[in-house]
């Protein structure tokens, strides 16, 4: 549905919506067979809530496709994930909680290691520890050149966002990280006349960053990749009318949360609790929270299935913290499904939850892959999900007469 | 999805993917309440695979459209059927085997009859044996115009493939066949100025087999219909990176697939067992298969409910030497329904399976319209099925980081 459509008919209400994110829940069983790490979890409280909820099984970008984190989110949050690309570098200094403005340009940055004559020998420069880096991190700070400001900021290791603030630089812009040892960096070419300054300030600044780092071996020069700019996304306030808050430990998540315009809150601890007690305390102020759950998805890239049922088993535990705050909807899904057989994202649908009092529930008493395929909303797109919940919430008005 | 979205995402794999397409699969019971053909057939080893499988329902063209075997292929091979349409005239040609190109304007022909004053009065001239169509083919082979060139080819009886080659014609021309008799046959004209050309060539050779079938009543004259260039489809080796081979009988679908790309093996004998021969023979050299199976739509468009059972049981029996070969993802489907009540192709949705060792299996152990009808596939364009396979076959790359 267009999203224009849709904002034409936003009203307000004081209802409130809880979107809770397990990153890469979906999952497959160890055997052919078997159960999902999401229907192997002993989860009572999920499964209650299915009982009153509508089920589906959510796609993010679209049938066969693997969706990364980026994608993922956009779409659960209501955006068409290919209209709105997220670049490689965009996502890397949002991850590292840099807040990207319109003037800027993010890449991907590694510390490497040249030979005399400048080829490559490493492209990583031996992943040198973070103490190494931060200290390299303040000399490339150090380079100034006019009409331009660089930020440079650690990620870890040999890896660090670099971002390029200019006003009207263009992106079509190759990358200087040839792929492959032996061989020189590459000078960064402009792909149209639009992109020659920013082509001209980034090779400048490598050519000042490999004087710099001359004498520190093993990581005596750097290589960038994914030059984007920072995607034009319209307000996640503008489209749906909510005031959102976003719960996230992990950067990267804080990051594509603030690029919809969400307020990024403060998660005092690690722990997943101290993600449902800052939902609690925050709860009066926004209509809208969304909570990302991150170990699911680091069992599953991990290939841990027990780990990623121990982790979903967590976030049940905590459901009736959530539900005690008398949401109007909550959201139960995921940005993409991570078997833990396959060690990575794949293309799998997403189970997803959409409870209300005004649900016309499945009454399917599981929260599972399956049971949800079964579910009234069978399969459908991950960016159907934000209508529906706020029809639900009372917030989108009648069309037509 | 764009395929255009899709392509960039494409990437190598060993992984071999077998299609095997029941012509007019889906069915209708006999009597309300009933079973449907696919659902009365015994079936072990199609409901085995279905049960380590997602089922659904496909749609060829889109709900209540029943496709013509162009386009119901052309959907299940991943390609939009309303943006590449194959018109009537091309699919006869490509029917005989005909290898049309870009300069090519095909045309369904028919000899037909007219008395004295030149008005039909048997638009099929008596359905000629095909031993005198033959020799007539050979008549119309005669005509020689400057600046093109005309292929004849029979199809049977009174039927054959018209084709004219000359490069930049148009192909907005109208009918020579005025669907009634008692009235003369129409002249071709042009309906925009780039077709005039074509129209004048067309017109020409009408003429010139007028006078050559003068004394050959019943079969004195001509009709000509369904004129079509050569549709431009982009080939499947670019759209999906895969070296697909085709397995079938009929020319039709023989065509269509040349028409996408694929290598057209040839099949020695025309038993359905000889074209599972043909792929097992061949199994080594293409990542993709299509095998066709002609004769449950031939039952089906008789009305012949039983003989369309027999023909889903024959593709049962020799289900399981497609799996000893071991393929990575293999798909089941037809290119529409052809339900035996109706004695013709139908609108209804396909029963689809795609069986592979990472889907996430529904768990059914049939094969048949309702069963797929709760698979989590649900109802889904038939154009849907080729991402959802190459995925499965780890052939597409992750979306965004």
């Amino acid at each position: 549905m267009d999203s224009e459509f849709l904002r034409k008919l936003i009203m307000p209400a004081k209802t409130k919506i809880a979107m809770v994110i397990m990153d890469g829940l979906g999952g497959l069983p160890l055997e052919p067979g078997g159960k999902t790490e999401l229907e192997t979890a002993y989860t009572p409280n999920l499964d209650a809530l299915a009982e009153q909820s509508i089920l589906g099984l959510t796609l993010p970008v679209g049938p066969g496709i693997t969706p990364g984190s980026g994608p993922g989110h956009l779409a659960i949050f209501g955006y068409d994930p290919i209209k709105y690309e997220i670049g490689r570098g965009a996502l890397e200094a949002l991850g590292v909680d840099f807040e990207l403005g319109p003037d800027d340009i993010a890449a991907r940055g590694n510390f490497c290691t040249v030979d005399a004559a400048g080829l490559l020998t490493d492209r990583r420069a031996g992943r040198i520890p973070n103490e190494t880096s931060r200290e390299l991190v303040e000399l490339l700070r150090t380079i100034r050149i006019d009409g331009a400001e660089f930020f440079i900021e650690l990620v870890k290791e040999h890896r660090f966002a670099f971002v390029l603030r200019s006003p009207g630089l263009g992106d079509a812009l190759t990358e200087t990280d040839p792929l492959k040892i032996s061989v020189p960096p590459l000078p960064v070419r402009a792909l149209n006349p639009d992109s020659e300054n920013a082509a001209r300030l980034i090779n400048e600044f490598v050519r000042q960053a490999q004087n710099l780092l001359a004498d520190k071996h093993p990581a005596n020069m750097i290589l960038l990749r994914g030059f984007a700019r920072f995607p034009q996304v319209p307000l996640f306030k503008e489209l749906f009318g909510l005031d959102a808050a976003a719960i996230a430990v992990n950067g990267m998540y804080r990051g594509v949360a603030r690029l919809v315009g969400m307020t990024v809150l403060d998660v005092p601890g690690d722990a997943l609790a101290d993600e449902f007690t800052t939902m609690e305390r925050n709860w009066s102020d926004f209509d809208f929270f969304y909570l990302h759950v991150k170990n699911t998805d680091t069992a599953g890239e991990q290939g841990d299935f027990f780990g990623k049922v121990r982790a979903i088993e967590e976030v049940d535990a905590l459901i009736p913290c959530l539900l005690a705050l008398k949401p109007d909807v909550v959201i139960v899904s995921g940005d993409h499904s991570s078997p833990a057989v396959l060690k990575s994202h794949s293309w799998h649908p997403v189970p997803t939850l959409v409870y209300s009092r005004y649900v016309r529930a499945d009454g399917i008493s599981e929260f599972g892959e399956r049971a949800c395929a079964r579910g009234s909303l069978g399969f459908l797109p991950a960016t159907d999900i934000m209508p529906i919940a706020l029809a639900n919430a009372g917030r989108i008005a009648k069309y037509g007469a």
